[in-house]
């Protein structure tokens, strides 16, 4: 089955809102072992839609439409489709009259108001009740395509999916052999560097597939199965999952999509222990990573944004001798990355500490070259240290990938003990 | 001028990202005054992407690609826009230079490695360079159709937009008539708020257009024009301005489109000061959003994380009065968000301190409702002082709220001395 979604609204085409229903009804369909080869966006202009469903018709099973279902002479969606089916519309009874006894109720002119266009659909289709606004969705099949016609506003979007337009699908599916897949988290290692590591099994392996996926900061891998059952899906994954994990376990942090920060404050809840921070070029990213996470304040003491020599030396107790002097190494240096893990974990009382201290640009600071970062570590039983970074990108870039990498230390610390 | 933008990547059509980069274009064609009718995402095959741009071609002058420029074999953006234009890919050399200096400083083998894909462009093209990442830009005319590659990424995909793309596609349009705008940026208040006390001017005023602009925890208004010159511009932009700025002075912070943060961070390098920060719910957020702002190491001394209670009394020194006992005001107090700041101010050393403290959810905290938040305020000449907001949202828009909330307080108080 392969699925296209064809997003309705000039709204969208001016860039006044973010196309998240494209998203949403994309992970739905994932989810369900529907292909979706393609999306469009398209204006509110009935030649456009229906020139739009023609090219869709052409390479999609099920065309699923969201937006143009409202009120104004500008909601084309249900014309546009009726045309290219040679379709009538036809009132969702229960929908009219409810809107009518709304319309009546508000004072309007109930044979006037265009409000009731909102209960149109195309006759003879299933009808999607809206139980979180007015416009009535509905699904149905012509000439070997199928359509489904949804309405723009998330709020009612979502709630029709799951309650209609999901089992619908899912009626077309048959209940057997839907897609089952493992998402994998790795940290601390390079897109690139992954998929060399995995060249081999990602080229003859083809059941399950295995999928790179970049997100920012991140790098993830999708195992995908088709199988009857989950216990089905298990057997099929197991073999490849084990020899990802002899190969990259150093790095793979998740065997499911979540954060790295979620994790690093998973394992300190789970064993009882807490952390603190200290960041120089990070600016407070590393705690807001780490608070981000709910339940992080059980985990999670507290941070010192040391921005400056002073407070890295009052507030952090930095040594002088490292911060001032011809022959000092710096304030980017590894003795200064533990010195500031060593004074968090003092100052706050956690069990351990994660400094960051380097040059984020966007240009060198104390003759050292932008992209050098030093993370510290301290901690009860853990003797100070510091891990030497050399990171790419702008600012922003090499802030998050410097925050990434403090949380995959300590989270390789957290690993041991 | 007629634009189409064509988004290419699996990862889109399985939900994994957001398509925020079709909204990044569309608002600024928009903003260029380039009618935009059509969208599309397509996957990564080449195959469908050259037949997704066959049926742009049809339809557009100018198409805009994103995404597939990266190292992969995956990565086929460059391969289909040559193979449908009939043009060959040759390296720029500035940044295969590069690149081999960067691989070659990893340890990495130079001559094997896929990574130097990336400098691949469109053989005669105008390049784009890359100046966040690797992946180099391009852009060319072929059979009177006009491409555009851009790289997938946001945070390479606007810096090259604004430094290459915005001025090749101005250049194309003629300098005539051009599109001239002027964005103007509010806080402390809603864009549903905005829009009722301008609502008049928005429906009677035709030139300039006055728009809004929606983005993350800001509000925006673009009023734009069309004029020979930059001077005539301003003459027709001046009194509708002068009129805005008369109703909304109090929350204009901008008459550009510059982040918060950078507005409160020129004002404090203008005024030769500095400031520090104190934060609870905002987990680092503040001191993040402040640091992100390049130059920001001359006003900003540092900040404290104080995520638990031994954290607000050790480091910033909140009396212990105010969060102990049955009748204390508790965490979230202003009492404890004029402690914090006062706290942070005597800590770092810092003219002025701004502290955020409250409850982000996801549930209650010592009884207080999700979403209440005080932010404190401190400084040389400042009563320490507190703010109490009610904000709506999930966790992390809390977060960001309160933090820019925090921003705008202290704005206010810059903007007066």
């Amino acid at each position: 089955m392969r699925a296209e979604i064809v997003a309705v609204g000039t709204e969208l085409l001016l860039g006044q809102i973010l196309n998240t229903n494209a998203r949403f009804l994309s992970q739905e369909l994932a989810a369900l072992g529907v292909d979706v080869y393609h999306r469009q966006v398209v204006g509110d202009n009935l030649g456009r839609i229906v020139r739009a469903l023609e090219i869709a018709r052409e390479r999609a099973d099920l065309i699923i439409l969201t937006g143009g279902l409202g009120p104004t002479q500008d909601d084309l969606t249900r014309d546009a489709v009726a045309q290219l089916t040679g379709r009538s519309l036809a009132y969702h009874w229960p929908t009219l009259t409810r809107w009518e006894a709304f319309a009546a109720s508000q004072g309007r002119n109930v044979a006037a108001d265009s409000g009731k266009r909102q209960a149109l659909m195309v006759e003879g289709a299933d009808p999607f009740p809206n139980e979180t606004g007015w416009a009535v969705g509905c699904a149905f099949e012509a000439d070997g395509t199928h359509y489904m016609l949804l309405p723009g506003p998330p709020r009612e979007l979502i709630p029709m999916f799951q309650k209609y337009a999901r089992p619908w699908i899912r009626k077309l599916l048959g209940e057997e052999n839907a897609l089952h897949s493992v998402m994998l988290k790795f940290a601390g290692i390079g897109e690139s560097a992954v998929e060399e590591r995995l060249k081999d099994l990602v080229e003859r392996q083809s059941d399950p597939t295995i999928a790179p996926y970049a997100k920012e900061g991140e790098v993830a891998l999708r195992l995908s199965t088709k199988a009857a059952t989950e216990e089905e899906a298990r057997r099929k994954i197991a073999p490849v999952l084990e020899e990802i994990r002899a190969r990259l376990g150093d790095h793979l942090y998740a065997e499911e999509d979540i954060a790295l920060e979620e994790a690093v404050v998973r394992r300190l809840a789970e064993t009882g222990r807490t952390v603190s921070a200290a960041e120089s070029c990070t600016g407070g990213l590393l705690a807001e990573l780490l608070t981000r996470v709910p339940g992080s304040s059980k985990v999670f003491k507290g941070g010192v944004v040391a921005y400056t020599i002073p407070v890295k030396k009052s507030v952090l107790g930095v040594p002088a001798r490292l911060l001032e002097g011809a022959d000092a190494p710096g304030a980017v240096s590894p003795e200064t990355a533990a010195a500031m893990a060593e004074g968090a974990f003092r100052l706050t009382g956690s069990d351990f500490a994660v400094s960051v201290t380097g040059v984020a640009g966007p240009s060198e600071d104390e003759g050292k070259p932008v992209g050098l970062v030093f993370v510290g570590l301290a901690g009860r039983d853990l003797a100070a240290r510091a891990v030497r970074l050399q990171l790419a990108g702008d600012r922003e870039g090499i802030r998050l990938r410097a925050a990434k990498r403090a949380l995959y230390e300590l989270w390789r610390v957290l690993a041991q003990r």
